[in-house]
C-alpha cells in the first residue's frame, strides 16, 4: 500500500536518540516536502562523517586526524589532564571554562554489569601516560552519578599511584538556584560541605 | 579547535523538524558512538529516498513510480477522493478508517499571504478531474484551521461548480475525551450541532 523506499527511510531516522515511528515519519515527510537540498548534504556529511572521523590517538576523543586538534595544540599544558566521559562533556568544559590544559575522553564509565572495565574505558593507556610524569594535576570531570562516582574512585586510585594529584569538580549548590528546589542530597552535601563565608 | 566534519555533521542534522544546536551535537556524537552502522544505511537511503521519491501524477502523494499504489489499485472506488492536506493526513485516514476510495493530497492549505494559491496546491488539475465525472463524492478532510477552512470552503465550491458532492468529516466532542477539557469553540460547535440521542 505504500512505499518501500519512503518506509525504509522512516525506519532509518529511527536509529536517532529519541526518535520514534511518529517522529521519524515527521522527519521522513518534512526533508522530502521541504528540505531536499538540506537532505542531500546530510546524506553526505553523514556517510563523509562515519567513514572519516576515528578516535584521537591520544585523548580518544573523535577526531579526523590522528591526534585531535586541542592534543596537536602545543600551547596547551601537558601538565593538567582534565578526565571527562564523552566528548560532549569535553566540549561543555571546553566553552565553559577557561582550562588550558588537555583532555582524556573515556567514551562511557565504568559499568562491570555492561561489560565495560578499565580496558574499555582505555584506562590502562592512561596509566601509562601517568607513569610518564609529565602529567602533574588528574581532573576528574566524570558525572556525579553512581557509575560516574566509582569511575572517578578509580581514576583518583590510579593517579595516586602513579604520583599524580587526582582533583575533582567542586559539588554543591548550582549557581542562580532556588534553595528551595535543589535536592536532597545536594543540600545535605553542600550544608556538610559548607565553607567560610568571605 | 573542534572537527570540521564533526562540526558539519551538527550543522546537517539541524535541517530535521524540531531539531536544534544541542539535540543535532547529540545526534551526531550518538550515531558515532553507537550507531555507525545504522548511520550508514541512513546516509544512504536518504540519498536514495530524495533521488527517488517524486510524486504521483494521479494524487500528488509522494511516490516512487509515476502512479502511487493506490491510485493503481483498480479496487479503489474511483467514485469517493479524499482531499487531505499532507501525505502523513493521508497515512493517519488509511489506517485508522476502511476507506476504499482514492486521494488527493494537496501538500499544503491556501494561504495567500505566502504565495500559496489555488495552483500551488493542484486545484486547477483537481478542477478538471472533477470535470470529467468519475467523481461523486469529494470528502474534505482539511484540518480544522483558520486556512483548512478556507481551503475547505474553496473545495466545497470547486465540487459543486462541477456538479459533485463535497462531504465534511464531521465535527465535535472527540471520542473519550472529558467534556471539561475540551475547548470552548468544539463545545459551543457540538452544543449547537447537537444530533438526536439514540
Amino acid at each position: 500500500m505504500s512505499l518501500p523506499l519512503l518506509e525504509q527511510l522512516i525506519d532509518a531516522f529511527r536509529i536517532l536518540p529519541g526518535v520514534g515511528q511518529k517522529t521519524a515519519q515527521r522527519m521522513a515527510y518534512h526533508v522530502l516536502e521541504r528540505e531536499r537540498e538540506g537532505a542531500q548534504k546530510l546524506a553526505e556529511v553523514l556517510a563523509k562523517a562515519i567513514e572519516r572521523i576515528g578516535h584521537c590517538t591520544q585523548c580518544r576523543d573523535f577526531s579526523e586526524t590522528e591526534v585531535c586538534a586541542v592534543c596537536a595544540n602545543s600551547s596547551r599544558e601537558r601538565a593538567q589532564l582534565c578526565v571527562v566521559e564523552s566528548p560532549a562533556d569535553r566540549l561543555a568544559i571546553e566553552s565553559a571554562t577557561g582550562f588550558r590544559g588537555v583532555y582524556y575522553v573515556l567514551q562511557g564509565r565504568l559499568s562491570p554489569l555492561d561489560g565495560i572495565g578499565p580496558r574499555e574505558l582505555g584506562l590502562d593507556a592512561l596509566g601509562t601516560r601517568l607513569q610518564q610524569g609529565e602529567v602533574q594535576e588528574l581532573i576528574i570531570a566524570t558525572s556525579a552519578t553512581v557509575e560516574g562516582e566509582a569511575t572517578a574512585h578509580y581514576l583518583a586510585q590510579l593517579a595516586r599511584a602513579n604520583n599524580v594529584r587526582p582533583s575533582r569538580l567542586a559539588q554543591g549548590l548550582p549557581l542562580g538556584g532556588e534553595l528551595e528546589y535543589v535536592d536532597r542530597g545536594t543540600l545535605s552535601h553542600a550544608f556538610g560541605t559548607r565553607t567560610e563565608a568571605t
